[in-house]
């Protein structure tokens, strides 16, 4: 991308309620605009970003058998109200609205029950399961309080895959699945090392559930750790009984601030029971199908990734989800014409600063975009027929011949 | 693609309330799953048909320098207060609801408001301009009526383009663009030929607009058009006063049913007046924004397509969107053993049907799925060392080496 042909440009501040460091970097460098608290829009380069998480996603859930669908924003009362799930005081963060031509629609928080439902044309033999299906769509939460930018908002992008199961021992092989695929996704993400399942609350009908949580400053939770033993907690869950249960003492954990990125629930029949959803085995019984569900806020992630790596210059993305892997500065004549070159060769990866200013204010803007590696060309640099490589996580430089930077 | 590892199955019946032939193939032959009147969910080959159809109309507006975003769906009412479109009165197609916070909020049924209002932050002086930018996002509008199956919903995805331009010189040259990037759309979504554009109402601000109209049997509206002076009207504009402007007369028209595909608008300050878009010219004075809007509903292009081509034994997919250019079915052991080869090694293009059925349920989906191309290997063609190919379009079967099917 030629930066002079945007027409996001750096701004100097972000809007004023806007107080978490990564959610402001995000407003000035112009990944996103605010709509209202909790809504946003996303930018040229924003959705670059999302749409690298998305694509990452996507190849790790279709490399475990997943097949991709796009349900409705808009819902019927009928099936939720079948799983007590309509009534506002059963579930707080609908948004509803009513049709011009008589009755109420909600806009879904979530979809267990529109493809609980929908399997019901599909699923009617032990032939057809299991099925894994997921969507990555825009979800709509009436939340009280909007906060920390694209991390809790109003309307947000999500990637939620459900599991259609015979049985709870084929539910858990592909519970087991779907927890290597999410670590092996939180990895290609950039934030894997710090990214630990922990034990959540499982509500009514399993013990436990799993979330992905990723320990950042500026996370909503604690989570409490013991690497010795492999043990993670949500704190909903530090009681005694899940201790003695798990065979640690409160004594031996630690604490740390963390953000969810990820959750996953064995529903058992939770859904496909009020709904019906069953199938003839082998013996020609009914039985009711097992499911489960599994999250990932993805625009959520985008805004953890954000704050957890914003140093005091700006944004910091990880390689794999960054929206350009260089941003390219020429300085001067000679400067200039090579680094016009280097970007016709190589548009797709660069973002080249071409526009009519001072050095200064695009190593600055540099900064603040985040982008993992800054190229320089100057006389200087071209004198020793080199560039200047400048790595915008550690803030190394060194000076490289052009063949040397590996596109 | 495995058939029979799809969760996807035809269905003997679509809905009962479908009663446009395409829309009840597309629910038959599972593309689409219907929620409830106007609303659908894509099922995995109805999304690879809707990513096609995306990346068609990305690539040519790419092509003429627009530049992607993702807008909210939930709406503030104070930008549409300003331009009198807030009232449900002014328009009608609204859904509403209430923020749990308190307050109204909207869900776009369109963008001009939103994309008016946010280029307030990017567009301040005749240096900034011109800017074209769209998104292809969701909308909702609040029909009394829907119908003819993914044609007219009230969940769609649509592409909508906004032109920002500091004069009407350089808002027609623009407007010119996108009139012939539009034509590609249409020829490379494989409807050019029978895709006309035509003068359409253009309300208070353009005296027209132009519409984009396919000719279809199950069109909504009718056309009129004398081929010889290349003048196409709708039927609203179709008075004394627009003929003698055109210079042809009644009895020179002809009419046929068509769909519209899309349509674009000269806006002129119609947005940017009442939302206070301005920028200062090069001789420091104050000035308002140009505008035009230009949109495409990508739902409503896949319900016009299916519709349009299909004959009475299912749909007939245009090379360039179709879901796979190949369904591929192995008769016999050597059939079998053959069709396994071909698949591994062009997975992407071939819906391979390995399911345990019987050829002839095969071949009836082969054509209810509307694939361009069907390949049928047997012991019979390869005792001639060939497979069959048959063309879905024209019905058309020849014997080919496999060497010369063209992957």
């Amino acid at each position: 991308m030629r930066y002079s042909k945007s027409f996001v440009k750096t701004l100097r501040s972000a809007p004023k309620d806007e107080t978490a460091r990564g959610a402001q970097y995000l407003a000035r460098a112009g990944y996103v605009h605010k709509e209202l608290a909790g809504v946003y829009d996303y930018l040229p380069l924003g959705l670059k970003v999302l749409d690298k998480i998305k694509t990452i996603i996507r190849e790790e859930l279709d490399a475990i058998g997943c097949q991709e669908v796009l349900m409705s924003t808009l819902q019927n009362p009928e099936p939720w109200q079948k799983t007590d799930r309509w009534d506002i005081k059963k579930m707080d963060i609908w948004f509803k609205t009513q049709l011009a031509a008589g009755g109420e629609l909600g806009l879904a928080p979530t979809h267990e029950e529109p493809f609980t439902n929908m399997m019901k044309t599909y699923i009617s033999s032990y032939k057809d399961l299991p099925v894994y299906t997921y969507q990555i769509q825009t979800k709509f939460r009436n939340e009280l309080r909007a906060k920390s930018g694209i991390m809790r908002t109003r309307e947000f992008i999500m990637k939620d895959l459900y599991s259609f199961s015979a049985n709870m021992e084929e539910h858990d092989r592909f519970y087991h699945k779907a927890e290597i695929a999410y670590q092996k996704i939180y990895d290609r993400l950039g934030i894997g090392n710090d990214t630990y399942q922990t034990f959540a609350s499982g509500g009514v009908f399993a013990k436990y559930s799993h979330e992905f949580q990723t320990l950042t400053d500026v996370g909503e939770d604690t989570i409490y750790y013991n690497q010795d033993k492999s043990v993670v907690l949500n704190e909903e869950v530090l009681n005694d009984e899940v201790l003695a249960e798990l065979g640690v003492k409160r004594s031996e954990l630690e604490s740390a601030k963390a953000a969810e990125v990820g959750n996953i629930f064995t529903l058992k029949t939770k859904y496909s029971e009020p709904l019906g959803l069953e199938f003839t085995n082998q013996n020609g019984e009914r039985q009711t199908v097992v499911m489960g569900c599994y999250g990932i806020g993805v625009s959520r992630v985008m805004g953890v990734i954000a704050e957890k790596y914003a140093d005091e210059h700006g944004l910091v993305w990880p390689e794999q989800i960054a929206p350009y892997q260089y941003y390219l500065i020429g300085i001067g004549n000679a400067g200039t014409q090579k680094a016009e070159e280097l970007y016709n060769k190589h548009q797709d990866v660069i973002l080249y600063d071409d526009r009519d200013l001072r050095p200064g204010n695009k190593f600055a803007d540099a900064e603040l975009l985040g982008i993992p590696y800054r190229i320089v060309l100057s006389d200087k640099t071209l004198a020793e027929g080199k560039a200047e490589l400048t790595n915008r996580a550690t803030g190394e430089s060194k000076l490289v011949t052009i063949e040397e930077l590996a596109f």
